[in-house]
Protein backbone atom coordinates (compact mmCIF):
# COMPACT_ATOMS: atom_id res chain seq x y z
CA UNK A 1 0.00 0.00 0.00
CA UNK A 2 1.25 3.62 -0.49
CA UNK A 3 1.86 5.57 2.49
CA UNK A 4 -1.59 7.47 2.30
CA UNK A 5 -3.17 4.20 2.67
CA UNK A 6 -1.12 3.19 5.25
CA UNK A 7 -1.78 6.54 7.15
CA UNK A 8 -6.47 5.74 6.79
CA UNK A 9 -5.48 2.32 7.66
CA UNK A 10 -3.35 3.05 10.83
CA UNK A 11 -5.49 6.44 12.08
CA UNK A 12 -2.33 7.52 12.39
CA UNK A 13 -1.48 11.32 10.52
CA UNK A 14 1.04 11.43 7.50
CA UNK A 15 3.02 13.87 9.24
CA UNK A 16 3.22 11.77 12.20
CA UNK A 17 4.25 8.87 10.15
CA UNK A 18 6.59 10.87 7.91
CA UNK A 19 8.32 11.75 11.49
CA UNK A 20 8.64 7.98 12.94
CA UNK A 21 10.15 7.03 9.43
CA UNK A 22 12.75 10.16 9.97
CA UNK A 23 13.62 9.43 13.45
CA UNK A 24 14.15 5.05 12.48
CA UNK A 25 10.96 4.12 14.10
CA UNK A 26 9.32 2.40 11.26
CA UNK A 27 11.38 1.24 8.87
CA UNK A 28 11.48 2.15 5.21
CA UNK A 29 9.34 1.47 2.34
CA UNK A 30 10.27 -0.77 -0.75
CA UNK A 31 11.00 1.71 -3.18
CA UNK A 32 8.91 1.48 -6.18
CA UNK A 33 9.97 4.23 -8.23
CA UNK A 34 12.11 7.66 -7.20
CA UNK A 35 9.03 9.59 -5.20
CA UNK A 36 7.15 6.47 -4.15
CA UNK A 37 7.25 3.47 -1.52
CA UNK A 38 5.26 0.72 -0.79
CA UNK A 39 4.13 -0.52 2.58
CA UNK A 40 2.78 -3.49 3.87
CA UNK A 41 0.88 -5.02 6.77
CA UNK A 42 4.51 -5.35 8.85
CA UNK A 43 4.72 -1.47 8.50
CA UNK A 44 0.83 -1.87 9.92
CA UNK A 45 1.53 -3.48 12.99
CA UNK A 46 4.89 -1.33 13.81
CA UNK A 47 2.84 2.00 13.52
CA UNK A 48 0.31 -0.02 16.44
CA UNK A 49 3.29 -0.27 18.12
CA UNK A 50 5.62 2.49 17.69
CA UNK A 51 1.94 4.40 19.30
CA UNK A 52 2.07 2.19 22.29
CA UNK A 53 5.36 2.89 23.00
CA UNK A 54 4.99 6.96 22.36
CA UNK A 55 1.71 7.61 22.85
CA UNK A 56 1.02 5.41 25.73
CA UNK A 57 3.72 4.43 27.41
CA UNK A 58 4.82 8.14 27.00
CA UNK A 59 8.86 6.73 26.50
CA UNK A 60 11.47 9.02 24.34
CA UNK A 61 11.84 8.48 21.00
CA UNK A 62 15.67 7.30 21.55
CA UNK A 63 14.45 4.34 24.00
CA UNK A 64 11.90 3.05 21.88
CA UNK A 65 14.32 2.77 19.17
CA UNK A 66 16.59 0.86 21.45
CA UNK A 67 13.63 -1.62 22.49
CA UNK A 68 12.91 -1.99 18.83
CA UNK A 69 16.49 -2.75 17.23
CA UNK A 70 16.09 -5.50 20.16
CA UNK A 71 12.66 -6.73 18.63
CA UNK A 72 14.04 -6.88 14.84
CA UNK A 73 17.13 -8.43 15.72
CA UNK A 74 16.57 -12.07 14.65
CA UNK A 75 20.31 -13.22 14.91
CA UNK A 76 18.93 -13.74 18.85
CA UNK A 77 17.13 -16.43 20.46
CA UNK A 78 13.43 -15.95 21.62
CA UNK A 79 14.56 -15.37 25.48
CA UNK A 80 17.51 -12.97 24.58
CA UNK A 81 15.66 -10.86 22.19
CA UNK A 82 12.93 -10.61 24.88
CA UNK A 83 14.52 -9.79 27.43
CA UNK A 84 16.99 -7.36 25.71
CA UNK A 85 13.80 -5.33 24.18
CA UNK A 86 12.14 -5.61 27.83
CA UNK A 87 15.33 -4.47 29.62
CA UNK A 88 15.32 -1.60 27.77
CA UNK A 89 11.75 -0.24 28.70
CA UNK A 90 11.14 1.86 31.65
CA UNK A 91 10.32 -0.04 34.86
CA UNK A 92 6.71 1.09 35.58
CA UNK A 93 5.14 3.25 32.48
CA UNK A 94 2.16 5.64 33.55
CA UNK A 95 -0.85 4.82 32.67
CA UNK A 96 -2.70 6.23 29.70
CA UNK A 97 -4.60 9.32 29.53
CA UNK A 98 -8.36 9.40 30.36
CA UNK A 99 -9.88 8.66 26.45
CA UNK A 100 -11.49 11.67 24.83
CA UNK A 101 -14.41 13.22 25.79
CA UNK A 102 -17.06 11.72 23.26
CA UNK A 103 -17.18 7.90 23.26
CA UNK A 104 -16.44 5.80 20.48
CA UNK A 105 -16.69 2.05 20.19
CA UNK A 106 -13.83 1.04 21.99
CA UNK A 107 -14.60 2.71 25.67
CA UNK A 108 -18.51 1.29 25.04
CA UNK A 109 -16.83 -2.08 24.30
CA UNK A 110 -13.80 -1.89 27.60
CA UNK A 111 -16.78 -0.92 29.52
CA UNK A 112 -18.98 -4.29 29.04
CA UNK A 113 -15.91 -6.35 28.93
CA UNK A 114 -15.07 -4.88 32.24
CA UNK A 115 -18.95 -5.54 33.99
CA UNK A 116 -18.83 -8.67 32.72
CA UNK A 117 -15.07 -9.65 33.78
CA UNK A 118 -16.82 -8.58 37.32
CA UNK A 119 -19.59 -10.73 36.61
CA UNK A 120 -18.14 -13.96 35.81
CA UNK A 121 -15.62 -13.23 38.61
CA UNK A 122 -18.07 -12.15 41.33
CA UNK A 123 -16.69 -9.65 42.07
CA UNK A 124 -19.94 -7.51 43.25
CA UNK A 125 -18.40 -4.54 45.19
CA UNK A 126 -16.19 -3.16 42.14
CA UNK A 127 -19.48 -4.13 40.13
CA UNK A 128 -21.43 -1.89 41.50
CA UNK A 129 -19.26 1.32 42.46
CA UNK A 130 -18.49 0.82 39.02
CA UNK A 131 -17.15 4.29 37.67
CA UNK A 132 -16.78 5.61 41.17
CA UNK A 133 -13.29 3.97 41.80
CA UNK A 134 -10.32 4.99 40.21
CA UNK A 135 -9.05 1.64 39.47
CA UNK A 136 -12.26 0.71 37.90
CA UNK A 137 -11.76 4.20 35.70
CA UNK A 138 -8.23 3.09 35.05
CA UNK A 139 -9.27 -0.07 33.87
CA UNK A 140 -11.97 0.74 31.37
CA UNK A 141 -9.66 3.73 29.87
CA UNK A 142 -6.49 1.31 29.57
CA UNK A 143 -8.62 -1.34 27.62
CA UNK A 144 -10.01 0.91 25.83
CA UNK A 145 -6.54 1.88 24.20
CA UNK A 146 -5.66 -1.34 24.05
CA UNK A 147 -8.33 -2.11 21.72
CA UNK A 148 -8.42 1.28 19.71
CA UNK A 149 -4.15 0.35 19.12
CA UNK A 150 -5.03 -3.01 17.92
CA UNK A 151 -5.03 -5.17 20.64
CA UNK A 152 -8.32 -6.26 21.72
CA UNK A 153 -8.84 -8.57 24.50
CA UNK A 154 -11.99 -10.59 25.99
CA UNK A 155 -13.08 -11.63 29.66
CA UNK A 156 -11.65 -15.09 28.95
CA UNK A 157 -7.93 -13.32 28.39
CA UNK A 158 -8.16 -11.25 31.51
CA UNK A 159 -9.39 -14.09 34.13
CA UNK A 160 -6.72 -15.95 35.02
CA UNK A 161 -4.79 -12.70 35.66
CA UNK A 162 -7.84 -11.11 37.80
CA UNK A 163 -7.45 -14.51 40.04
CA UNK A 164 -3.83 -13.93 39.97
CA UNK A 165 -4.41 -10.72 41.32
CA UNK A 166 -6.89 -12.08 43.62
CA UNK A 167 -4.67 -14.43 45.52
CA UNK A 168 -2.50 -11.79 45.95
CA UNK A 169 -4.95 -9.88 47.54
CA UNK A 170 -5.73 -12.01 49.75
CA UNK A 171 -2.67 -12.22 50.72
CA UNK A 172 -2.35 -8.54 51.22
CA UNK A 173 -5.08 -8.51 53.84
CA UNK A 174 -3.64 -11.53 55.71
CA UNK A 175 -0.58 -9.36 56.25
CA UNK A 176 -2.36 -6.57 57.63
CA UNK A 177 -3.94 -8.41 59.69
CA UNK A 178 -1.65 -9.01 61.94
CA UNK A 179 -1.41 -5.59 63.05
CA UNK A 180 -2.68 -4.82 65.64
CA UNK A 181 -5.04 -1.79 65.05
CA UNK A 182 -7.48 -0.45 62.42
CA UNK A 183 -5.09 2.94 61.97
CA UNK A 184 -1.57 0.21 61.94
CA UNK A 185 -3.67 -1.61 58.91
CA UNK A 186 -4.59 1.45 57.14
CA UNK A 187 -1.32 2.99 57.40
CA UNK A 188 -0.01 -0.73 56.01
CA UNK A 189 -2.29 -0.73 53.34
CA UNK A 190 -1.42 2.66 52.01
CA UNK A 191 2.26 2.18 52.30
CA UNK A 192 1.68 -1.32 50.47
CA UNK A 193 0.72 0.02 47.91
CA UNK A 194 2.67 2.47 46.87
CA UNK A 195 6.06 0.23 47.69
CA UNK A 196 4.78 -3.08 46.76
CA UNK A 197 3.69 -2.37 42.89
CA UNK A 198 7.01 -2.13 42.29
CA UNK A 199 7.51 -5.26 43.58
CA UNK A 200 5.45 -6.72 42.07
CA UNK A 201 6.07 -5.43 38.56
CA UNK A 202 10.06 -6.94 38.64
CA UNK A 203 9.01 -9.95 40.36
CA UNK A 204 6.65 -10.44 37.13
CA UNK A 205 9.34 -9.22 34.72
CA UNK A 206 11.75 -11.91 36.37
CA UNK A 207 9.38 -14.62 36.03
CA UNK A 208 8.83 -13.91 32.30
CA UNK A 209 12.50 -14.42 32.05
CA UNK A 210 12.78 -17.30 33.42
CA UNK A 211 9.65 -18.70 31.66
CA UNK A 212 10.78 -18.01 28.80
CA UNK A 213 14.50 -19.44 29.53
CA UNK A 214 12.62 -22.68 30.67
CA UNK A 215 10.61 -22.58 27.05
CA UNK A 216 13.48 -21.13 24.44
CA UNK A 217 16.38 -22.09 25.96
CA UNK A 218 19.00 -19.19 26.34
CA UNK B 1 10.28 10.85 73.67
CA UNK B 2 11.54 14.84 72.69
CA UNK B 3 11.70 16.06 68.47
CA UNK B 4 15.15 15.67 68.77
CA UNK B 5 14.93 12.15 70.17
CA UNK B 6 12.31 11.62 67.21
CA UNK B 7 14.79 12.70 64.55
CA UNK B 8 17.44 10.51 66.28
CA UNK B 9 15.12 7.75 66.46
CA UNK B 10 13.15 7.95 62.91
CA UNK B 11 16.40 9.13 61.07
CA UNK B 12 14.50 11.90 59.53
CA UNK B 13 16.65 15.38 59.90
CA UNK B 14 14.64 18.02 62.33
CA UNK B 15 14.44 20.56 59.57
CA UNK B 16 12.54 18.03 57.27
CA UNK B 17 10.42 16.77 60.90
CA UNK B 18 9.40 20.66 61.30
CA UNK B 19 8.57 20.50 57.72
CA UNK B 20 6.05 17.78 58.20
CA UNK B 21 4.57 19.38 61.01
CA UNK B 22 3.72 22.68 59.20
CA UNK B 23 2.30 20.71 56.48
CA UNK B 24 -0.02 18.41 58.72
CA UNK B 25 1.67 15.54 57.23
CA UNK B 26 2.53 14.59 61.06
CA UNK B 27 0.10 15.27 63.96
CA UNK B 28 0.89 17.54 66.82
CA UNK B 29 2.97 16.18 69.56
CA UNK B 30 1.49 16.12 72.63
CA UNK B 31 2.60 20.06 74.74
CA UNK B 32 4.51 19.43 77.93
CA UNK B 33 5.31 23.14 78.23
CA UNK B 34 5.36 26.35 76.22
CA UNK B 35 8.38 25.30 74.17
CA UNK B 36 8.42 21.63 74.50
CA UNK B 37 6.38 18.93 72.90
CA UNK B 38 6.01 15.17 73.82
CA UNK B 39 6.51 12.41 70.59
CA UNK B 40 5.53 9.20 70.73
CA UNK B 41 5.61 5.63 68.79
CA UNK B 42 2.66 6.81 66.73
CA UNK B 43 4.61 9.73 65.40
CA UNK B 44 7.38 7.28 64.24
CA UNK B 45 5.12 4.92 62.81
CA UNK B 46 3.26 8.02 61.07
CA UNK B 47 7.02 9.55 60.02
CA UNK B 48 7.77 6.27 58.15
CA UNK B 49 4.44 6.45 56.27
CA UNK B 50 5.55 9.92 55.24
CA UNK B 51 8.57 9.21 54.02
CA UNK B 52 7.32 6.14 51.90
CA UNK B 53 5.07 8.74 50.33
CA UNK B 54 6.98 11.24 49.92
CA UNK B 55 10.37 10.33 49.24
CA UNK B 56 9.64 6.73 47.79
CA UNK B 57 6.44 7.46 46.47
CA UNK B 58 7.13 11.19 45.22
CA UNK B 59 3.66 11.52 46.20
CA UNK B 60 2.70 15.31 46.11
CA UNK B 61 2.28 16.90 49.46
CA UNK B 62 -1.15 17.77 49.11
CA UNK B 63 -1.58 14.47 48.22
CA UNK B 64 -0.19 12.79 50.50
CA UNK B 65 -1.84 15.19 53.45
CA UNK B 66 -5.23 13.87 51.49
CA UNK B 67 -4.11 9.99 52.14
CA UNK B 68 -3.06 10.60 55.17
CA UNK B 69 -6.63 12.17 56.53
CA UNK B 70 -8.37 8.71 55.08
CA UNK B 71 -5.87 6.91 56.81
CA UNK B 72 -6.67 8.35 60.03
CA UNK B 73 -10.20 8.82 60.30
CA UNK B 74 -11.58 6.19 62.17
CA UNK B 75 -15.09 7.23 61.87
CA UNK B 76 -14.89 5.03 58.88
CA UNK B 77 -15.53 0.92 58.67
CA UNK B 78 -12.28 -0.60 57.01
CA UNK B 79 -13.18 -0.95 53.80
CA UNK B 80 -14.13 2.38 53.67
CA UNK B 81 -10.98 4.30 55.14
CA UNK B 82 -8.42 1.31 53.05
CA UNK B 83 -10.52 2.34 50.06
CA UNK B 84 -10.91 5.98 50.15
CA UNK B 85 -6.85 5.97 51.52
CA UNK B 86 -6.09 3.94 48.16
CA UNK B 87 -8.80 6.07 45.99
CA UNK B 88 -6.43 9.40 46.82
CA UNK B 89 -2.88 7.76 45.45
CA UNK B 90 -1.97 7.86 42.45
CA UNK B 91 -2.42 4.36 40.06
CA UNK B 92 1.27 3.63 39.63
CA UNK B 93 4.02 5.58 42.19
CA UNK B 94 7.28 5.42 40.17
CA UNK B 95 9.88 2.42 41.78
CA UNK B 96 12.65 4.09 44.44
CA UNK B 97 15.63 6.36 43.34
CA UNK B 98 18.90 3.82 43.32
CA UNK B 99 20.10 3.10 46.77
CA UNK B 100 23.10 5.73 47.62
CA UNK B 101 26.46 4.96 46.50
CA UNK B 102 27.51 3.28 49.76
CA UNK B 103 26.10 0.01 50.52
CA UNK B 104 24.95 0.18 53.71
CA UNK B 105 23.26 -3.35 55.88
CA UNK B 106 19.95 -2.79 54.29
CA UNK B 107 21.41 -2.98 50.58
CA UNK B 108 22.94 -6.39 51.65
CA UNK B 109 20.26 -7.71 53.90
CA UNK B 110 18.01 -7.04 50.37
CA UNK B 111 20.31 -8.96 48.12
CA UNK B 112 20.36 -11.95 49.83
CA UNK B 113 16.95 -12.13 50.44
CA UNK B 114 16.81 -12.15 46.75
CA UNK B 115 19.17 -14.55 46.04
CA UNK B 116 17.15 -16.93 49.12
CA UNK B 117 14.16 -15.97 46.95
CA UNK B 118 15.20 -17.08 44.03
CA UNK B 119 16.65 -20.13 45.25
CA UNK B 120 13.58 -21.29 46.74
CA UNK B 121 11.89 -20.83 43.60
CA UNK B 122 14.13 -22.62 41.31
CA UNK B 123 14.34 -19.78 39.02
CA UNK B 124 17.78 -20.83 38.33
CA UNK B 125 18.12 -18.10 35.57
CA UNK B 126 17.25 -14.75 37.52
CA UNK B 127 19.75 -16.24 40.24
CA UNK B 128 22.70 -16.42 37.84
CA UNK B 129 21.94 -13.38 35.74
CA UNK B 130 21.20 -11.18 38.97
CA UNK B 131 22.98 -7.73 39.24
CA UNK B 132 22.73 -7.66 35.28
CA UNK B 133 18.87 -7.77 35.09
CA UNK B 134 17.32 -4.31 35.30
CA UNK B 135 14.79 -6.34 37.23
CA UNK B 136 16.68 -7.84 39.73
CA UNK B 137 18.86 -4.55 40.06
CA UNK B 138 15.64 -2.86 40.66
CA UNK B 139 14.08 -6.06 43.30
CA UNK B 140 17.19 -5.41 45.23
CA UNK B 141 16.88 -1.47 45.62
CA UNK B 142 13.22 -1.61 46.35
CA UNK B 143 13.64 -4.18 49.20
CA UNK B 144 16.04 -2.35 50.78
CA UNK B 145 14.34 1.02 50.56
CA UNK B 146 11.23 -1.12 52.29
CA UNK B 147 13.81 -2.61 55.06
CA UNK B 148 15.47 1.15 55.36
CA UNK B 149 12.07 2.90 56.17
CA UNK B 150 10.78 -0.24 58.70
CA UNK B 151 8.97 -2.76 56.22
CA UNK B 152 11.34 -5.49 56.47
CA UNK B 153 10.51 -8.33 54.10
CA UNK B 154 11.50 -12.12 54.30
CA UNK B 155 11.48 -14.50 51.40
CA UNK B 156 8.41 -16.42 53.11
CA UNK B 157 6.42 -12.82 52.75
CA UNK B 158 7.34 -12.84 48.91
CA UNK B 159 6.83 -16.19 47.88
CA UNK B 160 3.40 -16.33 47.31
CA UNK B 161 3.65 -13.00 45.36
CA UNK B 162 5.94 -14.69 43.38
CA UNK B 163 3.79 -17.58 42.64
CA UNK B 164 1.19 -15.54 41.81
CA UNK B 165 3.47 -13.70 39.53
CA UNK B 166 4.74 -17.03 37.90
CA UNK B 167 1.32 -18.18 37.21
CA UNK B 168 0.57 -14.74 35.22
CA UNK B 169 3.49 -15.16 33.28
CA UNK B 170 3.13 -18.71 32.08
CA UNK B 171 -0.07 -17.29 30.65
CA UNK B 172 1.56 -14.15 29.47
CA UNK B 173 3.83 -16.68 27.10
CA UNK B 174 1.06 -19.10 26.42
CA UNK B 175 -1.01 -16.17 24.85
CA UNK B 176 2.44 -14.91 23.26
CA UNK B 177 2.73 -18.32 21.31
CA UNK B 178 -0.60 -18.06 19.66
CA UNK B 179 1.46 -15.26 17.40
CA UNK B 180 3.18 -16.82 13.98
CA UNK B 181 6.55 -15.65 13.92
CA UNK B 182 9.10 -14.70 16.63
CA UNK B 183 8.85 -11.08 15.20
CA UNK B 184 5.43 -10.49 16.29
CA UNK B 185 5.75 -12.48 19.72
CA UNK B 186 8.80 -9.94 20.38
CA UNK B 187 6.47 -7.19 19.18
CA UNK B 188 4.04 -8.70 21.21
CA UNK B 189 6.29 -9.32 24.40
CA UNK B 190 6.85 -5.36 24.76
CA UNK B 191 3.36 -3.89 24.11
CA UNK B 192 2.31 -6.14 27.02
CA UNK B 193 4.99 -5.37 29.25
CA UNK B 194 3.78 -1.31 28.59
CA UNK B 195 0.24 -1.64 28.25
CA UNK B 196 -0.76 -4.71 30.68
CA UNK B 197 1.22 -3.11 33.66
CA UNK B 198 -1.55 -0.64 34.17
CA UNK B 199 -4.35 -3.66 33.78
CA UNK B 200 -2.73 -5.65 36.34
CA UNK B 201 -2.00 -2.72 38.81
CA UNK B 202 -5.79 -1.75 38.47
CA UNK B 203 -6.90 -5.84 39.30
CA UNK B 204 -5.21 -5.73 41.96
CA UNK B 205 -6.23 -2.59 43.40
CA UNK B 206 -10.02 -3.89 42.33
CA UNK B 207 -9.33 -7.28 44.07
CA UNK B 208 -7.99 -5.74 47.13
CA UNK B 209 -11.40 -3.84 47.85
CA UNK B 210 -13.17 -7.04 47.00
CA UNK B 211 -11.44 -8.88 49.61
CA UNK B 212 -12.16 -5.67 52.10
CA UNK B 213 -15.76 -5.65 52.23
CA UNK B 214 -16.12 -9.55 51.54
CA UNK B 215 -14.16 -9.78 55.13
CA UNK B 216 -14.92 -6.36 56.80
CA UNK B 217 -18.22 -5.26 55.04
CA UNK B 218 -19.07 -1.91 53.73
Amino acid sequence: MRLADLSERSGVSLATIKYYLREGLLPPGRRVNTTQAEYDESHLRRLRLVRALIQVGRIPVATAREVLAHVDDDSLGLTIRLGAALWALPQCPEPPEPAPAAEDPSDAAARSLVDDLLDRLGWSTARELGDLSPAHRSLVTTLATLDRLGYPFDADDLLPYAHSMEQAAAYDLDRMELLPTPQEQAEYAVAGAVLFEPVLLNLRRLAQAEQSTRRYGL
